[in-house]
């Protein structure tokens, strides 16, 4: 049961104080990849697209799809979360820890539940959120896996495993000739989509960041910032993932971001991280300890600034100028500076004033002693 | 002896590493008053001004001037500075500790010894350098008198004692019809100028400082930085002094500022202070705990940015934000971040760049143990 803020009660199946999968600063390549993901666009044979289906023919995919996700075995631990259910304060948890899409967030809703009045739902393999499935987003099924670090090759293995699960007791929406049919044309085909997060704050510092951007835009890869399409690149955070699916292999797909894109990019933040230690030592030691002196002083904190100064104090630990320090807290912190995150470990609907307050409290308790001069 | 660095050595007769008398933050009103001054402007008579004699003539006013103000007994101890003897470094710190106008420390350098090549002096009361005489600046003389607080009244007091002591056996360049003459007309008359170097961080903040040196500028009254003329108002310190003196008595004069302005301003930044701490002490508190933090920090510090923060932790002092800090060491670093203090400090003359790493530790220094979180 919700308590009436309408944060999620001690029953929540989902444990939102906990970091999730993608912010453990582990795995390859963790000094700039921050985490990988692969998701999938699948629709269930027989029923109209979300986007032209009735409200019963949704309700009804959605019943068909949570007992064959039930069915299927996937993760030890599997909540079922539906968003008529929810209410504004949870959805917003759920978009912030990346389980939902914005889209899938929004809608009528319904007066009475304050839940989205419509028939959708997610699918949270729990306890690591690696896992799941956004069930009448756009399409049918968006299966989403996540994980620490460069990892799109197991991410790939898994999500594999996954579909044939669900498939196994299911038809797809599927054309010989194209592939599996999706509501966007642009994931038409394998239906997949890989992306990455990086961690891009040298290439920001030298300017360089544009460069990255033209080639990626060259590549039919797309750039986006922390929270998708449309969204800023807060904290220095970059994701990058292909931009089409059609008449391209799975494994063509990954290699054409893993064989050329990923490793370049990776390689110039990481010339760019070396060469301004080298040469401009004194400018990262200042940036990063000012980051550490704001954040461990300030009364008032914007959503904004928090990330930018937790994004230089990232690069101080893997640039090794910070070695008392760990990266996984501080990539925790990424993740609480929410604003949904934060309302919910206070307790209550906050105000933008009162957030901007509370952030800079909850920052300071989080840092102190953790983090010296 | 200088060292090569042209650093003032172990037998200078002034001690640099100590505040100054107008660094103590004590005395009357000195939440908002930083400082009060005293000056006058006196030539001896049967000598022309300074900018029409020639060299003879004023190093014969020289040697005249500080047989007179050796005999005349002004402190316990008095400093002799010839300019000639000094180098570029001492000659800094002397503007900064204003002791010399920027103008006394400038012109044509002798190639040998690296000083003004002009018959130029100081004489400075030692401990406390409250007393300071510049010998051939505009004037023969200009007798200087600075005290902690608001003490005009006690300054006038004491500097028509110096004055009284030195004309005692000198004869003054006097007309009956307008008073003291002096290089520049604004100076005719009584020949003295009040100055009080005021703390203005709230009227800063809310803006209201327009509205003060516009009621300033229309009362005759000067608004300067804290380097005087032409300076910015750094760490938000204002000097406000009189403009002319022809025509009025010194007790007039004294009036004109003590009687309605400097009160009226006090009032105003008191006011102001009081109302950013009931309506929006969270911003003032955030300032102040940042600019701690970031002086505790940074790496790399401009004076510029060091002063700025000073101020912004004394305003916290004042307030009563920082009950564990008090206001005389944070004064003393407003001092001791300008360059040549900064240079002295360190031992060796510092490239801009040097001097902002440098600058950052020495205030890191300083501020280590004193500050809190």
């Amino acid at each position: 049961m919700n308590d009436p803020a309408g944060l999620p009660g001690p029953n929540s199946p989902i444990d939102y104080h906990a970091p999730t999968a993608w912010l453990l600063g582990t795995g390859e390549d963790a000094d700039v990849v921050m985490s990988s993901r692969a998701r999938l666009a699948r629709n269930i044979a027989g029923f109209p697209f979300v986007n032209s289906a009735s409200r019963d023919d949704r309700r009804h995919a959605l019943a068909v799809s949570r007992q064959r996700i039930m069915d299927a075995r996937l993760t030890k631990k599997l909540a079922w979360i539906e968003l008529h259910e929810t209410n504004h304060a949870v959805r917003t948890l759920l978009v912030e820890r990346h389980l939902i899409s914005r889209q899938h967030a929004k809608g009528k809703l319904n007066r009475t539940t304050g839940g989205v009045d419509e028939p959708r739902a997610v699918a949270v393999g729990t306890p690591d959120e690696a896992l799941s499935i956004m069930v009448n987003e756009e399409d049918h099924l968006r299966i989403q896996l996540i994980g620490s670090g460069l990892c799109l090759n197991d991410l790939l293995r898994r999500i594999d495993d996954v579909d044939d699960r669900i498939e196994a007791g299911i038809d797809y929406a599927f054309s010989p000739r194209f592939g599996y049919l999706t509501a966007c044309p642009t994931n038409v085909g394998t239906g997949i989509r890989f992306g990455v997060m990086l961690h891009l704050p040298a290439l920001k510092l030298t300017g360089d960041i544009e460069k990255v951007k033209r080639a990626a835009g060259g590549m039919s890869l797309a750039v986006r910032g922390f929270y998708g399409e449309g969204s800023d690149a807060s904290a220095d955070l970059y994701q990058i993932s292909n931009q089409t699916t059609l008449g391209k292999s799975e494994a063509a797909i990954l290699r054409e971001l893993t064989g050329e894109v990923l490793p370049a990019v990776i390689g110039y933040e990481r010339s760019a991280r070396q060469k301004l230690l080298e040469h401009r030592s004194e400018v990262i030691e200042d940036k990063v300890h000012r980051a550490i002196g704001v954040l461990t002083h300030a009364r008032l904190l914007s959503t904004e600034e928090a990330m930018d100064h937790l994004s230089m104090i990232r690069l101080g630990i893997v640039a090794g100028l910070m070695p008392e320090l760990e990266q996984q807290p501080i990539n925790h912190l990424l993740l609480m500076v929410q604003p949904g995150h934060l309302q919910m470990l206070c307790g209550r609907v906050l105000s933008q004033g009162e957030r901007r307050i509370e952030r800079a409290k909850l920052v300071r308790e989080r840092l102190a002693g953790v983090a010296g001069s």
